[in-house]
């Protein structure tokens, strides 16, 4: 039975494992200071075209969330995040666990404005209430859209006028830079938010994030925070050689544009069949919008989430596709979606 | 340059890569409840002949210590640790990030003993002072020394009866019960901690530690912990390939064999070079005390870290040997001792 | 200028300073073990007619929130709060700095119900997510609401089959249990809460809260948690003065009645005057709507807060009776809103 | 009996309960915003000297130590400490459930000095430890010892040299600031230290820590900490009120020279007994060393705290004296003291 459950349904990209294998007894130094991982923040920085930020792989994206933030923000300050954040809804409270709120914002397409962030700073008024101080974006967000670039440079600048840290959650940053319509590059994104990661795990890596710090106060004793949330890994060198791998050419991005690719071959398939989608995404992770009858045939042949009751004979499924879909397995999904659209 | 600077400096047991490979494509579910997992935990429990204990699989060893310690304890609840232990001394304040004091206790050989532990219950009477709640021990410890049989079994029976928790940090655990005179096995700790853990990234994994929790009223709800911190892996699978792969038939034990085998052969070689060492280890990391002069000598030639000062001429080194450790590197090592020693 | 700002404007009771004085020079032990704080504790446990309740006395009612709520959670254990709640809005995130997530649930009258706590559970599924596992109400609300004998036998019903601790914040609870409708006693109280505090600072006291904890298993070493967040005085005895003095006759009672009683007469004259309420509010702090204008001549002879505009040009302000209110403050405001409401 | 069991057995000179009647049903602003409290702030920094220090009023002094040393730190910082500390001994782990270890440093005689420091910085050396970051002294000590001028100021020396924040825990600072051989003022603490506080608690008020901050970076949103810590109270009065009665003259330091001189009475009196002390203590706390018999007898007309066993046959016990020890119970003290002696 395929699976569109997820971006991290397979292992890593062959070439990865090669890279492991390669390199598997060459002895290194530990905890992140060895060759492969000092390369891969070399190679990096010159992909981002900025020799003056400071870079560190991290196991996962919880894991990056909360080592970051809890770093990054004071006992009292707070973070502004839209209620279908992934550190709001799937990371069970990580951040509160480190000491700070998260405050939620209604938002229709998983996505912050200026005018929403400039009313929480105004209800946050006096020391009785926690002080926003560090907005969280991700990107493509946690229903599939994506932030352009006009939108990343209004947040940024908000951001600045209003002495708020700018971070993103990239977990999926592959994804959201090889939309057609993104109109960002990794560089833009240096220049505008305050820190950011790059997502490995669901782009092709066994596991690996790899943060960029970009704001000169925020980048101060970070390994300090790392080994105290468990997040020096002892064999750092598997992320250093994974993320050389992904990004020593064209291979992160690559594997990025074939989930898309996919991802709009779902797409389009599921309109030409007739059926709308709960956001209108352009990234890897599509939210169409079934009858329940059809959504349960399917389910015989195919593994995807099931989300929100839409009335009571629809609901919305989540399909994700990776650099590991077979086009194959998409065009018999259309196939079937159309098969038994009919048949019900 | 040879390093014998740690048990991490290679990648895994070439066994290892090859089931990541060989399972590469194969779709399965996220956050370790894909099957490999499932069987990994259903092996061990074999292994350690108890069906009713539970078992969850983490990336690394300060990441498992506080996931379990923060779970384990109410807020006002603290541990007792030797002044050696890992995570007073290494693990960047981990376990005080999560709220819990550690209480350090004066050691000799890196090994708590049931009369300190009377002590600081004597001297903890009140609620001005913390709760002494659970004891945390390494094995083997952080000076090569191990608790055999006996000791591990007076400890447990003093922490039943003084309502404390017994908790093992096993990141070296394969080495430990693979010295001849442990007398320790699996099934003996499942019967007298509540809760150890035993560590692949130092025994040939590239990360992962399988926790085991056999205490019934620790177990609730721990996965919501390991999420919470960050230690639920995306893909949780390649903890699980990892230990099917180590525990599938003697693997595991064979490669702590090794390690321990080329320690003994460093400490002999050693000895009959006609030096001391600070703890008498029977164990993979070996403590000699040399002449400072031979010390920079043998660093021309082979890494290893350097520890305390024992007077103005000599200091401790640790070497450390692996699964991955060649016989030959040894035995130069011993040679060029010797020829060194009769140079300076 | 007159101020309804609040019910902590003045001082003390009368009758509170002179039991402090009389008592002043007696040498008594510190930290809450003194007999005037164990005779306090006992005479609540007569009031409340229970005698396997643990009773606790602190300084503030943040610091009693914080303090009971972390002694009762799991790190992974989260709260479930009305949007309005005291924790959520003014207390700068007391209970996240614990490291617990609060579950803000909308809410219309500052009141939670059993189908708003269902459908939380409902949504928190896994443990990807928070464990709901205490719910916070205020008894009176932050919106002057009260909740009756029917309303918190239900939610109490509910927490109970559906293992939720159930815990109410009783800054403000003299005022609710006195008012007409309320149909609650302490008594009540103590059989369906878990864990509740009859509030003393805005009640007539200098400093000072009753914590009653009902359930067996939130009462072990709760004065650990106490000297821990710096909740136990040591000059303990001034809260066990005091709450002796307000429960050793109808004290505590009359001087809520009282703040009700003139809270009636604003309500009353406002309407009368043809001004509605944000909230219809039996208790001590009333939300009329009134024009803009009349708001800004009104704060040229009294003092109060100005909340939420309702349009273009009304607001709501809170008008805030104590035990200290004098009926002539009140009638002049009356009066007051009267003569200004024909001139504007 | 008489208790020479604490300085805070009574409650507050007379002078201060006077005052908060005299205040009493007067209207103020609540959480330290009132006319009290401010003046009180501006009348300590006259006192100091300084009009460039924030100054904030606590209730009691492991709240303050708790919220000031938190609010200070990054989650990586640590406080180094002297072993007989009290937020090591007596505050049950409150920095420690802030995150934060506190290195404890074995001394003789309850003090600090710069080589002990300069030893944790060196021993501190990468991101594997903690970061060493705030000096924490007592002043006078918990073992009745006191730093003079120029031990505070080689202290304040090397932190500024080393990066190291200096903080003073004052409980019982008038004491110390009172003894003849202190040689310091407060407005030299002022220039050494980078925040320390003035106890009243301890020395005539009924609650109450003044928190000077002079360093600047560690004053920004200092009442959002106080407010998330529950240390805002609500009628926040009650501090200012005692604040300034006890500094608008000289009471606050003729209450601890009057606890001072009772010191000096049972010193003298104890020595000429022919009896030693754990410590030459010139302030409140005495500590001397006697038979156990001759305890057991003065337990039988004095109550006051034993501490450590000496040998078989003596132990130490802490007598402390406060604003008010009346002359004649000292005076009893040494008479009985020489007629049991020889009677035992």
């Amino acid at each position: 039975m395929y699976s569109f459950c997820n971006d991290y349904s397979e292992g890593a990209h062959p070439r990865i494992l090669k890279a492991l294998i390669d390199t598997n007894l060459e002895q290194t130094i530990g905890y992140g200071e060895d060759r492969y991982t000092l390369e891969a923040i070399e190679l990096l920085r010159k992909h981002i075209g900025r020799h003056d930020i400071d870079i560190h792989l991290l196991p996962g994206g919880t894991h990056t969330n909360l080592t970051a933030i809890s770093a990054f923000l004071r006992p009292h300050e707070a973070v502004i995040a839209a209620e279908t954040a992934h550190i709001l809804v799937h990371e069970t409270g990580a951040i509160e666990a480190t000491g700070h709120k998260v405050i939620s914002i209604q938002v229709d397409d998983g996505k912050l404005k200026p005018s929403m962030l400039q009313k929480v700073l105004e209800e946050h008024c006096d020391e009785h209430m926690v002080k926003p101080r560090l907005v969280y974006i991700s990107n493509s967000t946690e229903v599939g859209t994506i932030y352009d670039r006009e939108e990343i440079e209004q947040l940024s600048s908000f951001c600045r006028k209003n002495r708020l840290l700018f971070f993103m959650d990239g977990a999926r940053l592959g994804s959201a830079l090889c939309c057609s319509n993104s109109g960002l590059k990794l560089a833009d994104l240096a220049k505008w938010l305050d820190a950011f990661y790059i997502g490995g795990t669901k782009n092709g890596a066994l596991i690996g994030e790899a943060l960029i710090i970009c704001r000169e106060d925020l980048k101060e004793d970070f390994r300090f925070h790392m080994k105290q949330k468990g997040a020096l890994l002892a064999k750092g060198r598997i992320l250093g050689i994974q993320f050389l791998e992904l990004f020593k050419d064209d291979l992160y991005f690559e594997l990025a544009r074939h989930a898309n690719d996919m991802a709009m071959l779902l797409r389009d398939g599921i309109r030409k069949a007739g059926f709308d989608s709960l956001t209108d995404s352009p990234s890897n992770q599509q939210f169409p919008i079934l009858p329940d009858s059809l959504i349960a045939s399917l389910q015989e042949k195919y593994m995807f989430n099931i989300g929100t009751r839409i009335d009571p004979d629809h609901s919305v499924i989540r399909l994700v596709t990776s650099w590991a879909t077979p086009k194959e397995a998409v065009q018999d999904f259309i196939a079937d979606l159309k098969r038994l659209q009919n048949v019900n």
